[in-house]
């Protein structure tokens, strides 16, 4: 038993090796460019033994996309958990730059990389918000929307959970590319700028804003609070 | 000189060619996986044609992209003649989504693309506003900033300009991403999108932000009205 045990111990460990190289590959080559000889090169194997855990390129890469949507819905766990749409939506934010920020790889394979079709379609996954960070998003805006917390005017759900979407994936994805734009831009940090779209978007989209730090148009000399 | 006119129109004909197809091959398999061969190729070309043209990869990089962020200024033309720093904002954003749906290989070139250090130091673009879309954002931002616009405790001019830049961004890369997302989400319009976005930041980032179509808590049943 024990021998088997490592045995399949070890059959997962080499899995993850080769899921974690052709992550790599596919991001910074682009899917087609990308063969099952040079994944198994970059984990010394023989194109043979890579062959033993994955039937070909195709299989590969939805086992990669799953594996990093499962990674996404467990950064998510906690959301669940929050009562308070408006609360749970901000929270999300900032859990999704914080996913970004700690796995830049796995974030450019799931929304900044061309991917082939088939790993649109995984069935088991649509829809259901825990595995789902698309549907998740949606359910928290309808459950706001349900509640009267946005304005009246709105009331398409997945136009406003692609708003706040686009607002986060803005930054995640400029930040990523940052390393590039050095020499001219500094980027700011993202959990900053992170709070700051959060702040900003929920001051346009809900019915009743909370205060603001400058909402009278006194010019008093107190010094403005900022919001959390 | 007709012949002279005529072999120099020629030439630049096909120095455009050699632009287009680089692009195309730059954004579908990356910078790295491209060869003189492919682009040559592509137009029909020997490899030793193409060097007529352009010295090396390098070379022809960054003509590709000194030539689309001019393209994108001259998109950028009419925004400087907008007095009103938000107004010119909304202005730019609203252009920004416009090349971004009318030229997405140009788009993917600039903004979605790992392009070799090298084309990040065009020393004749950076700062200037009218080839650096980047420096008119700060511009028209530091113009708000002064004419107290903004929230007071909003000091950091290129912070500002990089969250409304991420709110486009992120419109317009996961617009062009979309097709690939097409079996799970039906992306909503780009403009539509755009204009929210331009109009909720402003909410949270303007002083004295103007009405809103839900302003009072009051039941009335007059229609909301959406501000442009």
């Amino acid at each position: 038993m024990g021998s088997i045990e490592r045995r399949e111990r070890e059959r997962e460990d080499k899995r993850r090796q080769i899921l974690d190289a052709a992550r790599e590959l596919f991001v910074e080559e682009g899917y087609d460019a990308v063969t099952m000889r040079k994944v198994a090169d970059k984990v010394e194997y023989t194109p043979t033994a890579i062959y033993l855990h994955f039937k070909d390129k195709e299989e590969l890469v939805r086992e990669v996309v799953t594996q990093d949507f499962l990674k996404l819905g467990q950064h998510f766990a906690s959301i669940a958990e929050i009562d308070d749409p408006i609360e749970a939506l901000s929270a999300m934010g900032a859990s999704y730059l914080d996913f970004a920020q700690k796995y830049p790889n796995h974030y450019r394979l799931l929304f900044m990389t061309k991917l082939p079709q088939t790993t649109e379609q995984l069935p088991e996954h649509h829809g259901n918000p825990s595995l789902d960070a698309y549907a998740l998003l949606c359910v928290l805006v309808h459950k706001a929307m349900e509640r009267g917390l946005f304005r009246e005017d709105l009331t398409d759900a997945e136009f406003v959970a692609q708003l706040l979407w686009s607002g986060m994936h803005g930054i995640a994805a400029l930040r990523i590319s940052c390393p590039e734009h050095d020499a001219w831009i500094q980027f700011r940090p993202a959990k900053a700028l992170g709070a700051e779209m959060s702040r900003d978007l929920m001051a346009g989209l809900l019915r009743n804003p909370p205060g603001r730090p400058r909402a009278r148009p006194s010019k008093s000399a107190s010094k403005p609070k900022r919001r959390r």
